[in-house]
């Protein structure tokens, strides 16, 4: 975010962590596996959501769908039982079966007990459609991807046209992976907050940073574009926080898309996933779990972390983004070369 | 909206019809009762759907939540059925049972079957809280207040610190009743929609307009203090959609109430109504009932006029309201005070 | 439920509380009151969670719409908040309102804070549609009905034509209030879960009791009598359960409901709020809440207790209730009058 | 359901289609790919909802989550757009990822501009977990077995131990694939509405036939057996719906699955999806669309129609299941080796 950062673009009154990305939550780690061979421009983002099994030690989760246009699997269960129990993966839009059945495979490996000793396992697939850039009918994610975006996982991790970032187009620019955080004190206790997106939605004519109308100062293309994407948006925490108010702050990422524009257009999936690290939830059962959560109002400054975070994740995927070239020989320009009108 | 026209506040490239009030829409009437004095300040305000019997010819709608720290009544019916079969009602917070109890009164005088030969009705009633300027604990809302409120409905009425939006605060200013609409073509056909919103969220520290965070230019008050406020928004349209296209403009409201930098906070119930005028659903049974609606491929412009009509009702809501001083003496100040310095 | 038991009726496996009613749960108290007078048959109940202030020690509690037809007040709070804040009141349809209105000045009493140092009060209101023996549109509750319930609250209620069930009907006999309880262990601890009924659904066509038609063998009348009714569900229990697990039970009342025959008609507002005594949420702000919750792996024998409860609840409501003759001289028969051909 | 009708069980008061298959709605097929080979026990079963494009014309649809204990896929845009575009498949619980993909390519080869000069699919695939009988981590289900699932469909289609009921079990014994239709008038037109269950859910203690409990005539085994399972059930119907009330009607199946005595437990997974065949939406943008639908009044012999089919479907999964050994030599028995001692 190095250029944002010399824009001087306000991105919000809360200071953000050390690595300003979503891994300064404690424990998590990203990695990405991307393909980029002509027609062909996607790949697989992994989110490991702390370091020991997720399967045994299930964290509180929920969802939140602002626009159900889009293909993701996994989210019903968390909304039921308000839990995490693997990785999330991030994808293109038909690779969403793919993805899954990999990360069964994964979770199978990783724990001989499922369907053996113990019952199934609920993967978790995010996705955004890259078809202007990537040649979707190839079906070109396989199996091997997921297991290296997992693999690569680690905490400072790239951002922009990386993992299934790499065909994916915001506001009409090159977008993709961006993450952020936010760390803020509740009581006498610090937290974080961290935030990663995929974004893939927005119109260019729509762009606003700063307060200002992108367009009216450089000028580009597409301004009868219409908006065919999606955006997902993953939430971390360490604030405790119980699977009820995860549903609430996951509808304020909203507000924070909105701060580019966005009117979150019919064709533009936007989905949030969010969980907390503060609780674990044993696969094994217990009889009384023990679970500390903040009073609901307290819970404004997490609503305005998520907001800010958000926004910046955003900028975050444009200003790291490079200019990328795929299918039908389309070109998607990275925000940094229309500002300094290298294109 | 004089003032705000003058400040050249861009508020969207969609133009609004001739009154750029939610009765732009064909049919559609808000009446106010205004309760001022001393520390009683509140009122109720109703909004008529349509110039006809609306429990005989129902309106296909829509409700949408996206904070539910609130008491409306009736949104559950709508939701159930899709349809709105009363007046829309605002008051204050502690005054919804009164004020839906009136409503049923008067749909009973209105309607002879009601309860004889034909089953209930559904009042329809939405609250914030304007605690802050009202001595809520009095109950000062009377039956007559909206007999009188619908009374005075008519297609061009007044905004600001009147009827439901007497007492209200909005980002620390004076609020309450705000209006606008836009119209826009989708294929040959012309449309408008409208929204009002009762407007009573949002902290002062947080205030942008055209871009701008107001108060940094003036600095005023309060800028600690937390948002405990909430905001109703109506949204109307003569766009065939139906009872789930209806929620999905629904969502969008919360991207118009964005763009003044609230970031919906904990103690803001979120509340959104929506309908449409272009079907109605007769209230006797009727074999197979024709509805028209548009193509969901189409509604992109309808999410930009919800968008941008709501963000200017906001502006509306706080330009035309005046400083009103209420309970224990507080004075909440009206923004073209501050503007113009004269506090 | 002496006949009840004496038909032998298999009301489940698992064993009732001492009084078999909602206030096996400690704590919960159950009051009515009841307006007889020709073509007035009407009344309100009121549910009291527990001995102390529920406004200053919240439940958590949730809710579920199986068929949204009906006119509650108070559920879209529950549902945010995942707190219940008042005494629970059950009346006709028209009269929510007034109930609404009483039980915020009920609650205004016995809070001199609320609407003054702190915020406002959600109160929740639950209705049946008793027009076939009641005249609703002479909205006969007064506030003083509501008073009156509250305080004639007890731990030994009566159940049938009494309260909020003075007028109802179900299955096409006479319905009204009807509860019950289960104990059962999980792991070492003894549980307690109470369920009470407002009846007003179903067609006597429909009705099977023990697995056996009724209509078959005591032919009444009404068999092509449309199911115009509805039915409110009071799940309470001491099984530490968080507000989505009680989301969860609250899903199972339908079970049930479904063994006496209903199939939950359109006409039939079918919904349920279910709330936990384990754990108390304070009013006022605490940094962090430790909450007790059971693994989801055991909560079976809550879904069993919920359907067994909720279905002996029906009956008792059926078998407690006693004929009543309404509005244009109308007579509902109870079901003891119909089974000894009393009629 | 020879044996079922011999045992005179009551299956409700409408009549049903010639086939008593969901396929008596005009257009539908069913197909079934079968794996039986010592520890794997699985299948693919796809349910074609008409007879042309599904992904040109597409039909309205909606789902219901009784349980969300499962991990489905395609649910999440059927609630957003109202529209289903492609077969339904039904397949075992690991397996939902390559479910996917193989749908995902049968759809790119039947619509070649998908990808390509229109936007992406989304592919509906359901679960429930065979591992009892079949060993799941084998993830033995290839793209292949979609495809022959597909081909394989036709109007008169076996039920039981076949496609994806080969491994399922119900109430404790052999269940499956089972189906039912009625037919039934509303005003002058009539109508049909058919269902098709894959049943996976229940414990044997309370299995319930003809009102009576079969445990205590035939006592078996696993009495304290938890219940694991979980149940899918399509809702198909030549009735003007449209998808607010797909999902009203969608929510009464859990009716007819509480008619065998299951309470939906914890673990049993149960899901909903409902559509119509009335209307068809064109994926080609179309500026009006009109859309016939029944007046809500109307709905409730709808209502009674899904109740009883699907309880009857249940009946027929377990009534046209045989005794299948499986995975360590485990053994389920069919309902008709219990009833005649045959095990």
């Amino acid at each position: 975010m190095g250029l944002s950062r010399e824009l001087n673009i306000d991105t919000g009154k809360l200071r953000h962590g050390s690595l300003n990305l979503i891994s300064d939550v404690n424990g998590i780690k990203v990695g990405h596996s991307t393909i980029t061979s002509d027609d062909i421009q996607t790949g697989v983002t992994a989110i490991i959501p702390h370091g020991e099994s997720i399967f045994e030690k299930k964290l509180l989760a929920a969802t939140h769908v602002i626009n159900g246009f889009g293909k993701s699997i996994g989210l019903m269960q968390i909304n039921e039982l308000g839990t995490l129990e693997t990785p999330i993966i991030l994808t293109n839009t038909l690779s969403v079966g793919t993805a899954a059945s990999a990360l069964v495979e994964y979770m199978l490996e990783q724990n001989p007990s499922i369907g053996e000793t113990t019952g199934t396992v609920n993967p978790v697939v995010c996705e955004c459609n890259d078809m202007k850039l990537n040649n979707i009918r190839s079906l070109s994610i396989k199996n091997s991807n997921v297991f290296e975006a997992i693999e690569n996982s680690k905490k400072v991790f790239d951002e922009g046209s990386v993992g299934a970032g790499r065909g994916m187009r915001c506001h009409g620019l090159k977008g993709g992976i961006g993450s952020s955080s936010r760390v803020f004190e509740i009581g006498d206790n610090e937290y974080t907050l961290g935030t990663l997106v995929l974004t893939n939605h927005g119109r260019y004519e729509d762009l606003v940073i700063n307060g200002q109308n992108l367009p009216e100062k450089y000028p580009y293309h597409n301004l009868n574009e219409p908006d065919k994407g999606s955006v997902i948006v993953i939430i971390a925490t360490d604030v405790p926080l119980n699977e009820r108010q995860l549903i609430r702050i996951s509808k304020r990422a909203v507000v924070g898309l909105c701060k580019t524009g966005s009117f979150v257009s019919n064709g533009s999936g936007e989905l949030v996933i969010s969980f907390s690290t503060a609780n674990t939830i044993p696969h094994e059962t217990k009889e009384i779990i023990d679970i500390k959560r903040i009073s609901d109002d307290l819970i404004d400054i997490v609503f305005q972390a998520v907001s800010e975070s958000v926004y910046e994740s955003v900028l975050s995927s444009l200003f790291n983004s490079e200019t990328v070239t795929g299918r039908n020989g389309y070109t998607c320009h990275a925000i940094v070369d229309i500002l300094t009108k290298n294109f």
